[in-house]
């Protein structure tokens, strides 16, 4: 290998203060961030350098060198239309896997504060091209060009740099080296000299996903890199280019620091090769992070046995609406969180929970009725002009989406009906504002669905996961029902969030005890320009690893322990 | 419930300095412990008064006062013969689960201090009778009064107030609350008020091991209960005793100090019963601590998908024999880790790995055959006088272990046959010596019984746990061979402890990689009084949660960390 372009000097002058920001951050949970959340703080060429960039990444081979290819394949299609007409390398396993290892020693031997500086660089080159990620992302994921850039960019940017902060303290809180003296009385003390080093797992594999390749996929690829694993990562089919361009900076940096670029490898299937089942259970494979379905999360913990399985998966949001004393900034802020992303992210909520004899507000006693005619004509205001919904909707990611949004009108009366908005620069992108349905939560009906009565399942259409533009208007006889639905919507389907209006201490404390208890992250009276779907990093953790919409929270230590192992040697001294 | 009479500052002037001393061990992995190694370190009387209050429980019924008693249960017989003739309450798990849960709320509400200064409280009661527990652990595990002195009393209970700092430590990471202001430019910032808690997940379940109940025990029972967690203890039905006692402790220390004593409760099964297997699929238990068979903790891993699984199998642990600059000293450290508490530990050394062409030492070059019959004289001399040798070997712990003992002479040559020792205080019990059987570690041999030929594995008695006096001196082709065989006992089979001998710092570092690369603890070198099977707590990992032998050190990070969940609510400020 050359001699590295990189030193560890270079890299500590440019990054440890970075690393040390982002310690003292996830200590004290402050705001910070080290990655401009506007486009113009990239310089001004940095728009037009990025989209010229990603144009020219089209029709494509993007090469990226790695041992064992055997063939090429891609065919993502833009949710705004166009095929992106790249192909990717496509890996013999049996090659690729081998290979990734070989470089492992010298990445131990680097120890967790070069591993971390090298991470660091890895993001910062990537964070240097974010509007060329922007876009990437945009046309895999369907995301507004807005929200693919911050959502995308330096958001996604600053979970990989907080992965990053929790794997470096994991791996120092031991210290390298510790002299051990036991007295012995009048005898001599026995003494012994010992080392602890930080030892990888093994391969540690990504499966990554459709509707947010970095956000989702950075923290699982940066704790294991940065606590000594190679990282294989295998991009949704539909959401390649993201994550490509990743390794690709990824190989970059970590063989101009003078390691081995194969710690960083792609693996991209062919169409209905199913490459992440045949991953998940290959021997080499040590760690898995995955976001997705439940079927395939539940399928990775079952049967991965050989390997720490971090999962993200489905789970059904909940926002309890008892009483407010800012009634429109409620409306306002529910309407903007039910139609960001057309609903499509794991944080958005999907049951609102009323009291059927209606709430107080600041504007006097509401009806159920009244409350959900409201907050239709709220969202309905939002995105009454189509060049502001394009911006706030994005596109639907996949035909599932919109089958599902399609068949809604059938789960009950719609409260709002979904509309079709034409995007004029994109005029095949399938755009629809969200839809809201009204149901019933009354409480025989759903606890006979959870004792069991099969089918009953079926006529409760809110208690499963509806991803996408629909949300359920259910009314409850009572906050105190409300919050018994909360409880066991968490602790049967899980929840990745959960919002609660009210102007009662009591009700405030009741509504907290339930999220403790069932482990969910809860936002209280949200209505200015926070959202319940939206979680900064370094300060609001992602989930909650303790229910089951996902067995991981972002990001904390448990998120990151368990990648390494330390490794005691000790002698006499 | 009565006010408390434990008050929290009574607490914390009393175990706060201990606390800030195990976090300070922890960092500096130093010599420490507060616990007093030697049975004249607990006062004049306490020798007395201890095995007093051991022989008053004989013959009685335990009482708890827990809730759902439905009847009396137990049959311990001690290894060294007599009957304890102690009877346990028998629990109906519908009420005693639902009465664990019962005072989670204030338990969480209580803090991370708190729980660790009432755990270190508990910590001192136990360890104020630890001649007590000597004789319980004596007459459950077989040990020899010394060892089930020291490693059920102090080194147990330094091991629970570890995996407390860790817990504590692991919990304050997060603050308790945060102020956030992310600003807008020339808009008003957007500010949250955040409070971030420690969430217990539920009942953690102890399934206790018959040869270290408290050793083995106390870390998942104090880092659960440190974390939020009820705990429940399922001890061996065989080594009951122990643990009944420390959830007596527990109970009354919980309520002196205001907190509910079904936070911490027992499990005793009825002969045949086997509540293991059905305590640990209930979806109440969220955690489980084991230490046992390879086929339960497996079955565990595979089944109770609701928890937490933390499991100490069985392993295969290897000493690799390249060299010495201290011959002597390395067999008579090597015949004391065979002889303690004949073989049962589940750190004791089973395969020494000799080179077939013999080894360089201080004493000139030794072969094969002259190490074998060497290391034979050595334990023979260690063990040759009986009181030495009862005072080291203890009982055998039960039948099976006998069984593989007079099993071992047809498993190979008989280099050491096991001798018959009498103890004249106990006739009853069962004293065997370590045997060492030579084997032959030729490739082929293994290599053959790898590559999954069946009944090959038959042939290689020493790849299975031979747990008890049984070691095997198997011959190598050479150190590198000696190495793979290491390096894939290891990986196949789990190993707690490594150790190795050379001089050469070639082969030690060839050694140390296997190590890092497969995750075993190593020990290099050991001549004098530290020995391969013996961990000190704040100082060495026990395990290294690695390799097959179990998926947990204790106690590191990620021995705690996902015993609870940070529940973060945000609130506009």
């Amino acid at each position: 290998m050359a001699a590295a372009q990189l030193s560890p000097q270079q890299l500590s002058d440019k990054h440890r203060p970075t690393l040390d920001r982002a310690l003292d951050a996830i200590s004290t949970r402050a705001y910070w961030s080290p990655h401009p959340e506007h486009p113009k703080g990239y310089g001004e060429t940095a728009p037009a350098d990025g989209l010229a960039a990603f144009q020219a990444l089209r029709g494509t081979r993007f090469e990226l060198d790695q041992p064992g290819t055997d063939g090429w394949t891609g065919g993502e299609i833009s949710p705004y239309g166009p095929a992106l007409e790249v192909e990717y390398p496509h890996a013999d396993l049996e090659v690729l896997l081998p290979a990734m290892r070989a470089g492992m020693g010298a990445w131990r031997e680097a120890g967790p504060e070069t591993r971390a500086l090298v991470c660091l660089e890895i993001l910062a080159r990537i964070s240097a091209r974010t509007h060329e990620f922007a876009h990437a992302v945009m046309h895999t994921s369907g995301q507004a060009f807005m929200m693919a850039f911050q959502a995308g960019g330096p958001h996604a940017q600053d979970r990989g740099l907080e992965a990053v902060a929790y794997a470096y303290q994991e791996q120092v809180r031991t210290p390298a080296d510790a002299d051990w003296s036991k007295p012995q009385g009048k005898r001599d003390p026995l003494e012994l000299r010992k080392t602890f080093t930080a030892a990888a797992r093994g391969i540690s594999l990504l499966v990554g996903c459709n509707t947010f390749p970095t956000w989702n996929g950075y923290p699982g690829l940066f704790a294991s890199l940065a606590t000594g694993n190679p990282m294989l990562v295998k991009p949704h089919p539909r959401a390649v280019l993201p994550l490509a361009l990743t390794v690709r900076v990824a190989r970059e940096v970590l063989a101009e620091a003078g390691f081995d670029p194969n710690l960083v490898a792609l693996a991209v299937e062919r169409p209905g090769e199913g490459i992440a089942k045949t991953l998940a259970v290959r021997p080499e494979i040590r760690i898995i992070d995955y976001t997705g379905s439940t079927a395939f999360g539940d399928w990775l913990e079952a049967h991965a046995r050989q390997a720490q399985v971090y999962t993200e998966k489905a789970g059904v949001n909940t926002v309890v609406i008892d009483s407010t004393d800012d009634y429109k900034g409620m409306l306002s802020n529910l309407a903007f969180s039910l139609s960001l992303y057309s609903g499509q992210m794991c944080t958005t909520p999907q049951n609102l929970l009323i009291p059927r004899d209606g709430i107080a507000t600041d504007a006097g006693e509401k009806s159920y009725d009244e409350v959900v005619a409201d907050l239709a004509a709220s969202v309905s205001g939002l995105l009454g002009d189509d060049a502001r919904a394009n911006a706030l909707l994005g596109a639907l990611v996949n035909p599932e989406v919109k089958a599902r949004l399609d068949a809604a009108d059938g789960l009950g009366d719609v409260a709002l009906a979904s509309r079709e908005i034409t995007n004029p620069d994109f005029p095949d992108a399938v755009v629809r504002t969200p839809a809201i349905v009204k149901a019933d939560g009354a409480r025989k009906a759903w606890e006979k669905a959870w004792e069991g009565a099969g089918a009953a399942d079926a006529e409760l259409p809110y208690l499963a996961e509806c991803f996408g533009p629909v949300s359920f208007a259910v009314a409850v006889d009572s906050t105190e029902d409300a919050l018994e639905l909360l409880r066991r919507t968490v602790r049967d389907k899980g929840a990745m969030t959960v919002g609660a209006y009210t102007t009662s201490s009591e009700t405030e404390r009741a509504i907290e005890d339930v999220c403790l208890e069932e482990s969910a992250q809860l936002s209280l009276n949200l209505t200015g320009g926070v959202y319940v779907n939206q979680t900064a990093a370094f300060s609001d953790f992602h989930g909650s690893g303790g229910n089951p919409a996902a067995n991981a929270a972002l990001c904390d230590a448990a998120f990151v322990a368990n990648r390494f192992r330390v490794v005691e040697v000790r002698r006499q001294a």
